[in-house]
This record gives C-alpha cells, structure tokens and sequence, in this order.
C-alpha cells in the first residue's frame, strides 16, 4: 500500500494507495474537525486549494452529529460529499484535552462531554466502532495522549497500557471488518507512538508497536508542551525504529519550519489546525513569511496576499478587499483567508515532494525554513 | 436601454443593456450590503447560484471601507471581483433606517453613524458623489425614506423635497460624469417614487418624477409598515404613470410570493435581504414552501434540501449534512443554505419570465403564489 518512489537522505518521496484513492507523500492532512472545514469551505474549495487527505474528529462527531447518525447516512464520505481519502483521529487526544472530569482505567476512560455535560465511557473498542460507523478510510488507535513534560513512571505505565490498547484497536477492527453492517470492511488502522520526551520508552514503545506489523505509524504526543527542538530529537531517536516502509504521520504539527524540519527527519504525514485558524484571526502564510490582514498598511494595497501564489484567492481579490472583508467582520474574509493558507500549505508539501525527487530537500530547507516564519 | 420582449397581460419580459452587461428582467438582484454576500459567497459562487445583478449599500461602504478606498482600488466592480451589473442604493433608507439623531433639512440630512457615532452630513450630491467613487452600473437616487403611516402633511412636504433631490442628483451626476477622475462616466441613475400609502401623492410625486427621462425608476418606502394589500394597491394605483419604456423597480421586496404579485403588476427588479438573512438562520425556500433546517425529522434525511431543485447545494448535500453543520455552527452550514436560497430566488425570476414568454404567467401565479408559502 506504501511505496517509497524515491528518498533524499532521510526524506521520504512516497505514494500511499488505499481504498479512497492514492495519496502523494509527504502529505499535509487538512483538518475538518466536525465533519467541515472551518471557514465555509466546501469539499469543492477543499479540491481547488489541493487537499488531498480530509482529517475529522471521532470524539466530535461521536457526540454531533452522533456517529450512528452518520453511519445511517452512508459514511463519511457520503455525508460530506468527498471521494478522496479521510483519516479519523481516534478520541484519544481530544478526550484528554477538551473533556472534563476524566477517569482512566484500564478498560478506558470515562469523560464528560464538553457541549452538555454527560458522562460518556470511551476505550479502544469504542474508538474503533465509532470510526467504523465514520467509514473513515484511516482510523487512529485509542491512546492516551500525556502532556509534556509527565513523570518517568507514569509515563511508562501509560505506553504500556496505550500498548495493549492498541491490541484491542487491531482486534475489534478486524472483528468489524466481517461485521455485516460495517461499510468500510478495508478501513486501515494507525497505531500511534507515545512516550512522552523520554528516548528509552519512545524507543521501547515504537519496537513494540511495529511489531504488529499496521500500515502506518504516528508518532504522538508532541507539539504539546515541549520545545520544537524536543520534537525534533524524539523523532531523531524514535524514527530508526519505525518500519521503513510504512508512512509515518507527525500528529498535530505544525508550522511550516516544523513541517520541513520533521520531513528532513522522515515524516510523511502530517496535520494541524494552524493554517485554518490562524486565517480567521487574519494571519496569512506566504512565501516570503507571515502577514496580518488587518493591517493598516494594506487598506489600499491593491495586490493580491501572495504575488507568488496560485491560488483562486490570490488570482482574484487583492489585500485591501480582504482586509475590508475583516474589518467589516464579513464571514467571506475568514473563507478566502483559510482557501489561501490551506492552498499554501498543501503547495507546500507539493514543493517538498518535488524537492524530495529532484535530490535538493537540504537546499530547499537551509533557504525556506527562516524565510516562512518570517512576519511581514 | 431597456427592451420589452414581450408582455403577458401587465408582466413584461425585457433586457436591460448596461456598460456592465446585459440584464433578463424581471431580476432579483442580490444582497451584498458590505461589497460582499453574507454567508462567504464569493462572486464565483453568485455567478453558480445565477445572480445577474449585485447590489451594494452606499451607506455601508461610505462608512466601511470608505468610498474614497473603493475609488482608489478601481472601484466595485474591481474591488469585489464582479464584472456583471451592479445598483448601489443611495444611503437614503439607510440613515433613515439605522443612524441615530438624524436631522434633516432642505440640504439633506445629519445623521450619527451607527458604527462609531461620528456625525455625518449627507444629500443629494453627497449620496452622488460617494456612489461615483463607488462606481455602480446604477445609482439610486437619493430619497426621504418615510415610515408607513405618516401624516399626509409630512409624507406630501417630504415628497416635495425629495422631488427637488431627485433633480439635484440627476445634476450632480451629469456633472461628476465629465470629472476626470470618474470611473464610470455612463453611471445610470434611477429616481424613486415615494408617497407613503396616499395614492394621490403617489401618483403625483411618480408623474413628476417621470418628467426627468431616467433610465428607470423605483418604488419606495415599501414593505415598511404597510401590509402585502396596500402594497399592491399601491402598485395598481402608481404603475399606471411610470413610462412604459423604463424598468420599474420595488425596493426592498420580498417574498415569492410579494415577487409574483409584483411581477403581475408590471414589476421588472427586485432586492431583498430575505433569501439570505433567512437562509442564515436555516430557513430555506423550496418549490414546495419554506423548510426549517433546524428541524429534528432532517436528522437522518438523506434527501437534499429541494429534490426539484438544481443547485450545486442540492446536487450534493444532504438535508441531514446541512441539518448537523446548523445545529454545529459550522459557518458551511450558512453558506450552502445561502446559495440554495439565492439560487431558488434567481431561479424563480427565471421560470417567471418562462412563463411571461410563454403567456401562461396567469397560471404559473395562481399555481405559485400559495404553495411557495407554505411552510413543511
């Protein structure tokens, strides 16, 4: 299903083919965490900026619209009119950053839902009847996701349970394959890689979970309280143990030098809500850096955001009437400002990948890895 | 400029030609008070949903981003990416409507701006001056808008005064035609009948008007207080003495059905806030009467919001979709609810001039006006 067409150094140029289409790697998942992407998006718009994965949220549409509700509707694919591959996360992190009032145990954990309150249990079988009813075409094993930094021995303990956890992912997905009902029979399982911002555990936990032979790995709990320079020297010493010909997805990163830094490191997936959220505060990336559209200095630019880009926003609309759009709290602002920013960011992957092919990703990365993070 | 195709019975079939294009009348022209749709349209989205005719609000933009800006970036059309018509309004309901403290004399009228409460001076030749920056296809006229019912006295002395108006803004728009600096020299202006409920001002007030050969003319200051009858009353007793030759336009109106009544009585243009306020809120207009989004029966409704219906909403969205994305705030939900209701607007302008064309509009309003109102 994964196959490496070329590597330059540790990057890695690959193709990843699944049920809902081939996927070109390295790959930026876009984010539509209620079945939506934020900012009036349609899949449509999501197909001109260039998505080529759709990312939603298990622990969000198990309680809106309700996952049973979406399974009686066909599937995720159908109900947001998108053909190309999704990825559901599993819960995990969600339950462990927006529920109140958790309880783990081995079994699970049992949470309060954030929109009303009621009390809810959730363990890895329950995470994989929920992403089996999503009909995603990549489910996320349950895990538990810990903030940095944690004790050494409750982290151990916690991987070694993730461990099991993902066990019982594998099991109860195979078991709902056969499952009459289930409408994604081929959906694939990542397990995900935890151990906090210890070597050893990172290193004894991704061993372990290789073993179970998935078709793809992610590496978790990161981009949750420690430095950038963390991040990049867990995956240093976590990497070397991942499978090698199995993609292997960054969770929840990040900016642009991240995303550049961890495909350097061998990352081929990643995803997060930076480029969709910053756009509706009005923060917009570009080739030459960050801007703010509220500036005043833009009132009477008549340029587009990015001369350098091709995206249907920067073809059409100059700053001042995006700005305008901001100022006049026009909801048209936050959509064309998300367009541009999740069309740069998957441009982005596009140039990674090309630099990956063309043997010159370090070039590519000593010139655009300041350059990105540069505000204008 | 304006050509009569054909007419059934009073309803007329007719092309109107402008610098910006030619327009099919009788038109819905649709809503963007701030240079933009509310609900994140974007102009590529007004042309999928069949808009023929933009309109803007003069009294917005000159406060937000300030006309001189729109002026400065090229003008409307420039500005918001929209090479098809677009009318701008006079400000004229708008500071009657929404600013505060308003003062009014022979000069026009002082008013608090309803975003920072800045005192603001405005007549005729203002009104002129700000819509030539603007540079619409059409400017209206710069009016009293008054409240039904008023005291015969005010509403004759009013109309008197907006009479005088009417033949300084038709000046003041020949002058600014010959100014260097003007984007659009061939700005139409169209005068607006007022007269509140009084059929002999009214009449009075559309005979004078009509003596200045504008390029069209409208009716005011309806659908403000008075009932659906005593608009059309309205309609029956002024139409007569507006030239046969010019489009006729009521302002501000409203629902289909208000629409085919009006089309009925020698009507050609429309605007209104409804479609998409409504659409904003889930309410939706089908060829079978108005549906409420929000409502629990669409759960699991896989059909799409109007089965009849041709719109890109409707071709791949289901009512259950759109149903989740209203009860998740997610801004999607607005939008596509937005061009379903634009669409069905602009689509109903389309089937009445069908029907005009093929002299059976009698029928298609009796079979019409009743079921478009019903509500599911």
């Amino acid at each position: 299903m994964f196959k490496i067409l070329h590597t330059n150094k540790k990057a890695r140029r690959g193709e990843f083919t699944t049920v809902h289409g081939t996927v070109q790697t390295p790959v930026f998942q876009n984010v539509g965490t209620l079945a939506a992407i934020k900012g009036a998006l349609s899949t449509e718009d999501l197909k001109t900026v260039g998505c080529q994965i759709e990312l939603s949220n298990t622990y969000h549409l198990h309680l809106r619209p309700g996952d049973d509700v979406v399974h009686d509707m066909g599937g995720l694919h159908k109900f947001i009119n998108w053909d190309r591959p999704i990825l559901t996360d599993s819960g995990g992190f969600q339950v462990f950053s927006l529920a109140g009032l958790r309880r783990i145990c081995e079994e699970g954990v049992t949470f309060n839902s954030h929109i009303d309150g009621r009390r809810i249990f959730m363990g890895p079988e329950e995470s994989m009847r929920i992403q089996s009813n999503l009909a995603s075409t990549i489910a996320m094993a349950f895990d538990e996701c810990i903030e940095n930094p944690s004790p050494y021995d409750y982290v151990k303990a916690s991987c070694e349970r993730t461990y099991r956890w993902l066990c019982r992912c594998k099991d109860e997905l195979m078991r709902l394959s056969k499952e009459p009902g289930t409408i994604n029979p081929q959906q694939l399982l990542f397990g995900i890689n935890q151990g906090g911002t210890y070597d050893d555990i990172r290193v004894w936990h991704m061993k372990k979970i290789s073993e179970l032979d998935l078709p793809g790995y992610a590496i978790g709990g990161l981009a949750v309280g420690e430095t950038a320079e963390q991040m990049y020297h867990i995956l240093d010493v976590t990497l070397p143990y991942a499978p090698e010909d199995r993609p292997r997805y960054l969770m929840g990163v990040g900016t642009p030098e991240n995303i550049i830094e961890a495909v350097w490191r061998g990352v081929d997936f990643f995803d997060c809500v930076m480029p969709s959220r910053n756009a509706r505060h009005g923060f917009i990336f570009t080739w030459k850096g960050t801007m703010n559209m509220m500036n005043q200095k833009y009132e009477r630019d008549p340029l587009p955001i990015d001369p350098d880009c091709g995206c249907p926003v920067c073809r059409n609309y100059s700053r001042a009437y995006i700005r305008h759009l901001f100022k006049a709290k026009e909801m048209l602002g936050m959509r064309l400002a998300v367009m541009h920013n999740l069309y740069f960011y998957n441009e982005l992957m596009a140039k990674i990948r090309e630099a990956i092919e063309e043997d010159r990703f370090e070039e590519f990365k000593n010139k655009y890895t300041n350059v990105l993070s540069r505000r204008n």
